[in-house]
């Protein structure tokens, strides 16, 4: 019997253009194919590999047990998620265990803010383990609006929309590009601290960054309305700032 | 005669299996491929590429007139360089003006601190342009490295070692996970600013992320000798803040 492993394997923004070589090769050699969802709905990684799953194939469905009826900082998400995670981590074991390849497919690139990291944590200690980068969601949006993020000596950062009024204002004033995560709900206050911080007028906000039905306009001609959580807004540095464009 | 256009295509950061699939397929429709390369030397996202390039495509590649001679915040850098970006621009237009597809090649992806960022701002205003999104190398570096960068609700950095010391203190104590660039001669100003904001014991040293011949250590079992400009260090968030893991 031959050893089993684990694999992470990035599938990129949406389109399934931007997989990579070899992430398709790395799932033509999985035994199973495991992948995280909402209980109810299709898994979006899944859809995104779809046509190169091989017809013998294993499943494993991963469906989350809650996702945003409770707050992610309560103790009884993390007691739920984490169980989920544990169990979900034992189920990919027992198949490494019986010899078996794992690929677990993640939407963008499997360590930067993927649910992936949760099993990575677990079963890397105990098994082979290998990354497969992917184009993140971020990269996906910003080239898709056609929009240069940060260039040279700009500071970039990544912030959850779910940080306090003050704290957004404070962290956008000090970057020269920022992505912000997560808005949903929060579009008010996030739009209060784009105002406060002076980057109001430069962001773009995105739904559905690398989809064919991809919404991407400037956030001041956006209501407060109907944000969905995984929304983004883009505050391109470079291009917009005098004088930096050699 | 049909109308010519500008593609920036992402080619990831080495490894050619990182390529995505409409990388290449662009790289088929192309009657031109730019690409950037240090004078006397090979470009690095030609080399990439060179086993989807059609024998008959014509190749224009870009050579930089100065790289580390000048400081690049020096007024003669930014003339020399604009200069050179202005001429670039104006090889790609006659190409695009003559009816044919140009794609320039950039390493990792190319609106997220690209050479191709300064062809775009010169050439988007005039004629279509397409961006396809690629891996950024510091994808490649912390999925080579296995270590999961950011999650939830982490707040993430990309910071350019240049920063003078304090700032860069400041930044990475302010930041859950970080990115370092442009280490080379900086590494041991950004040793004591990793020390002094409490980050030094999770900084990875990283150089080639993706080559065959990566190196990749903790910092501090790095000396401060020999670090080459494009090296990064990488300053994981998520994974070794304790209660943080679900």
């Amino acid at each position: 019997m031959s050893a089993g492993k684990l694999i992470g394997v990035g599938v990129g923004p949406g389109d399934p253009e931007l997989m990579t070589f070899k992430a398709t090769r790395r799932l033509g050699e999985a035994d199973v194919v495991a992948f995280f969802a909402k209980a109810g709905n299709e898994s979006h990684s899944r859809a995104i590999v779809a046509k190169h799953l091989r017809a013998e194939v294993i499943e494993l469905p991963l469906y989350y047990p809650v996702t945003t009826e409770l707050p992610t900082c309560s103790a009884g998400y993390r007691d739920v998620i984490g169980g989920f995670y544990d169990q979900a981590a034992a189920e990919i074991a027992a198949h490494i265990e019986a010899g078996r390849t794992v690929a677990v497919i993640c939407e963008g690139d499997p360590l930067f803010y993927g649910s992936y990291m949760h099993l990575h944590a677990r079963l890397a200690p105990r098994f082979t383990a290998e990354i497969v980068a992917g184009v993140t969601g971020m990269s996906g949006c910003w080239s898709a609006a056609g929009m240069p993020i940060a260039q040279g000596h700009d500071v970039f950062t990544v912030l959850p929309a779910t940080l306090p009024e003050g704290e957004l204002t404070r962290r956008l004033a000090d970057a020269d590009a920022a992505v912000v995560m997560k808005v949903g709900r929060h579009l008010p206050k996030l739009r209060r601290a784009l105002g406060r911080s002076g980057r109001l007028a430069r962001a773009i906000y995105v739904e559905r960054g690398t989809m064919a039905d991809a919404k991407m306009i400037p956030l001041t001609a956006k209501p407060d309305d109907d944000a969905p959580y995984f929304a983004v807004v883009l505050v391109p540095g470079w291009q917009t700032r005098p004088g930096r464009q050699t």
